[in-house]
Order: C-alpha cells, then sequence, then structure tokens
C-alpha cells in the first residue's frame, strides 16, 4: 500500500520531509535557463527544457536523503503542453531514483469525471484494450467540497493498489478559514466536518501500520487546529505545507505527528528549490551549487523537524 | 469583458447554453477511433488524435447554433501529455470557429499557485521576456475551498481582460449536500455563505451589462436551491451543470436565471456528444451522422430551455 511505501521512505531516511517541485522559472538558475532556451529556443519548449533540468539535479541532489517530491501541477500547467511533459517526464525520473511522487493538484470533480482524474495521476486508462498509464504518480492531492461522490474513485484505487490521496482539510494560506472555519450548527468548524468524514473515508485504506492511504492535508500555519485534527483523524498521514517560506515552525508542523513520531510529512519547497540564496547557504554556494544547497538545507530542515519531534515524542 | 463576449453569444444565437466536450473514448464513434489508432498507434497519441477529430466535428456542427463549448480538463489529463495536446488544441479550433472555452478545471490552491494557474487558462505565461499563452481559455471554473487568497489572481485577470469565472457553489452531485449543505450557526448553509463570498468577489469585474465576468456553478439537479442562490449572487451569471443525462430538467435549469431571461448558461455533455445512439435520435441518424445528431439534440435543448423560460419570464 502507498501508506507502507511512505513510511518505509520516512524511516528509510529518518526524514518525514517532502520537497515541492515548484519551478518558478525565477527559482531557476540562468545557467541553466540560459542552456534550454539556447537549444531550444526562449519559448515552452526551452522552459520545459529547463525545468527538467533543474528538477532533475535536485532529485539527484535529495534521492538518497529525503522519501517523496511533490510536484505542484500548476507551475507545470503554466507552461502548455510542453510543460506537462516535463511533469510527466519530472515523475518518471524521480520514481526511477526511488523517491515516491505526490502530484499537487487539488483535483476535484463529480464521480465520473474524479475517476478519469484518479485513472490520470493513479491509475490507468483503457484505449481499447490498451491500457497504459498517463502520469503513474503515487499519490494526489484532492479536494472535498464535492462530498464523496467525487472523492469515491480515488479511495477505491487507493484501496486496490499502491496509491495514495491527501484530501485538503485546512490549508496554509491566510485566507483558508473563510470557509474552512465556518461554525456549524453543533459548534463544530467545517474543518471538524471534512475531518470526520476523511477519518470514515480512510477505513477503506489501512495497512498494517493502522495507518490509510487515504490523508489529509493539513497546514502548518495552523498548529493548533492540526492539535484537533490529529485526534479525529488517527488513522491519516498529514501531508504538511507551510512551513519556512510560507511561516510554519517546526514546533508548529509537530503537532500534525502522533506519540510514535509518526504520521505526518511535511513539505517544503521555496526554502529548499532556492536555497543557494538564502541567507543561511548564500555564503557557502553560487548559484552552479544550487542542488549541493538544497541538499543542505534538506539536512538542516530534517534536523530541524527531528528536533521538534524529539521535543513532543 | 468576458460576460459581455457570453450574453452577445447566447443573445446571437437565442441559446443560453453550452456544449460539454468531455471525450470519453467509449463515446467516440468507432470509425473515428479506428481510424486515429491506425494512423497515430493504439495509444495516447491515437486517442488524443481521435479526441481532436471528435472534438472538431461536433464544434464545427455546433459552432453557429451554441455560444461555448465547455472542455472537462480530466478527460484530457487522462491520456497524458498527449491528451493535453488535444486540449490545447481543442481550445484554439473552438476560438477560431467563433465559440467561448470555457475550461472546466475546477483549479484551487494557495495565492501563489493559484496566479499559476490562472496564467496557464486565462493569462499568459512570462518566460524572461517572452510573453505566450498556454492554453487562452476564455474562462475558467474555480473551487473555493481555500477563501479568497486562492481566488484573488483569478479575480485580477477577470477585472483587467476579457476573461471569466465560475466559482463552485452548490454542484450538481449527489453528494454535494456533504460539506455545501452543511448549516452554519446563523442558519445559511455553506453553500449560502460561498455565495455571499461569490457576490462580493463578483464586483469586482462588472460590465455594463450590470453582470460580472465572476460566474458561479449551481446544479440544475437542484432548483430550490438555485432560486435562493439567485437573489444572493445578483451579478453572476451561472453556469448550470446537471441538465439531461444527470436528471436536471429544463424547467430545474429554468430556475437559475433572472427576469430579464439572462444570468445563466446551461450545459449538457453527454446527451449531446452520444446523440446519436440515444433513443429520440438513433432513428434517424448511423454513428457516421454523430456531428449531425448533436446539432438536432442542440437545437432540441436550446428549444426546451426556451419554454421553460418563457413560462418563467
Amino acid at each position: 500500500m502507498f501508506i507502507d511505501k511512505l513510511i518505509e521512505g520516512i524511516r528509510k531516511y529518518g526524514n518525514p520531509t517532502v520537497a515541492g517541485l515548484d519551478p518558478k522559472l525565477e527559482y531557476i538558475p540562468s545557467f541553466i535557463r540560459e542552456k534550454a532556451f539556447g537549444e531550444c529556443g526562449k519559448g515552452f519548449t526551452g522552459a520545459a527544457e529547463a525545468i527538467l533540468e533543474f528538477n532533475k539535479r535536485l532529485i539527484d541532489a535529495l534521492c538518497d536523503i529525503v522519501p517523496a517530491v511533490k510536484p505542484q501541477l500548476a507551475y507545470y500547467e503554466m507552461y502548455g503542453t510542453e510543460g506537462i511533459r516535463a511533469f510527466a517526464e519530472t515523475c518518471r525520473y524521480a520514481r526511477a531514483r526511488g523517491m515516491l511522487v505526490i502530484a499537487d493538484g487539488k483535483r476535484n470533480d463529480i464521480g465520473s469525471t474524479a475517476q478519469a482524474y484518479s485513472a490520470a495521476y493513479l491509475g490507468r486508462t483503457d484505449m481499447d484494450g490498451t491500457v497504459l498509464s498517463a502520469f503513474d504518480a503515487d499519490a494526489l492531492t484532492v479536494n472535498p467540497y464535492l462530498g464523496i461522490d467525487g472523492i469515491k474513485p480515488f479511495i477505491d484505487e487507493c484501496a486496490s493498489s499502491d496509491k495514495g490521496i491527501f484530501v485538503l482539510v485546512k490549508t496554509s494560506n491566510k485566507s483558508s478559514g473563510q470557509i474552512q472555519d465556518l461554525i456549524t450548527r453543533d459548534g463544530k468548524h467545517v474543518f471538524e466536518k471534512v475531518a470526520k468524514l476523511v477519518d470514515e473515508w480512510s477505513a477503506a485504506a489501512v495497512s498494517e501500520s493502522g495507518y490509510s492511504s487515504i490523508g489529509a492535508v493539513v497546514g502548518a500555519t495552523f498548529p493548533e487546529q492540526a492539535r484537533v485534527l490529529r485526534k479525529i483523524m488517527k488513522r491519516s498521514y498529514f501531508l504538511v505545507p507551510g512551513y519556512g517560506a510560507q511561516g510554519g515552525t517546526a514546533n508548529d508542523a509537530a503537532c500534525a505527528f502522533n506519540d510514535d513520531g509518526l504520521g505526518a510529512v511535511v513539505n517544503a519547497s521555496r526554502s529548499i528549490m532556492c536555497a543557494w540564496r538564502s541567507e543561511t547557504w548564500s555564503g557557502k554556494y553560487e548559484e552552479s551549487g544550487f542542488d549541493h544547497a538544497a541538499r543542505d538545507e534538506a539536512v538542516r530542515m530534517r534536523e530541524d523537524i527531528r528536533r521538534a519531534l524529539e521535543a513532543v515524542v
């Protein structure tokens, strides 16, 4: 099951984190951009080539210390068909280097359409008997606003294969409360109601570990809510965005973990991708060493999270 | 503004409907599939070729009677990079034939990422000074679960260009109530709270028509709720799914309109795409006449909606 592979990766590297691959062009070192634009033209093909080269070098630098990458689909879709090609190649490359791939697409729709999204990212596409995987990620983020109809096809996939999902419950952004924090008649927040649903749904894909391949997205920027949610969704692994550049600390992120030191995986994107120009690493690395800086930052983050967990667990 | 273009199209053809392009392979006539698989191989490239040929013939058959198409992204993403190429080509072809394109992607994320989605579907992508449009749709469906942060980049685009969005408020599927119908402390449903937000957001992109390019998705399967929502979001055009195959009738859909006969555009996908094998049209058409059947069904739907509107307005 997906959750076993995730826990195995986290244990192997002693590292409950995931590296976000959100390759904004401005994050990519100029020498990579210039080479790609020179070879493929200054347009979508060149941009996609630059993204792929950037991602590959990051994956090479991180694959023996970080268990998973999380490419954010928007940053590929903005380069059109060529961007999607770079996304597909990135997924393939990361998996070949032994990393799990969590596609961050926050997909959602009615049942029949959710089935198509599930086929696209987790399952297979049947073309009159020829069956192929489009992107073959290990997990996908999904949005619960349409209720179980739109989640069921993903749950079925997770229950019958080695794939997983993370359902948005409490997101890391400032305005997440506008809908998620609405208080319902029985005094519970909408995000708690969603958490209760995710807890029910998670029963369909529980492994011997006691954890489920049906996880939840819970932002590090809301540690108090994470503590509440940890109690509601006991079986669900939390994917925790918001650490680092968005303001969440290791102590905040620690609230998403269980007493066994498991239960969550913390994402960082910008702080790893752009480590070479950060205050911490810009003295040690130049642009050409962006991948080494990313690795050093990933190690620093791992230790930061570990320390916070030791204080709590 | 987008909303002016939409209203102009609706008036020109006397037809407040949109044709969904959800090209499941099983919907595509076998002669198109066989030709495409023969020429491009039985795989993603062949499937994408079949989808594009199917869409083009539908667009040719509909472009002088229906103002807009709504391609559903999931049915392209499931064919990987080649599927996305077919989506991009479909958008281009439809616009060249004078139709508006509503990309149905239900995208959502935190602000910086929503900005990337906005660039991908509505705006432009800046690559070190070279500025190109990835998909250049006219409008996009978006999911409000993250609040204003994740909607603002789209609103800014709609306010400054000729693009639009439709925010999910009350969806057409059976389980839409699990979250959308939760009752908040002040006795309002979550979907009413979302509608109130959409109404606030819609102020940013109102044209001289009095309508806004910030619209809402309100399912035809919930006519009572549509009546309530019509009063909350006075400026917003409603994109109405659920007519036809999903069970919504013309009278149900009519609840989404204002007294001026405007205010909504009703979608049908399967009933138009698969008209040739429906009870109504299978006596008149064979598989090879699928596009003529689609046109006849689109006319029948137009008259069906018109009749229902005349009874109400």
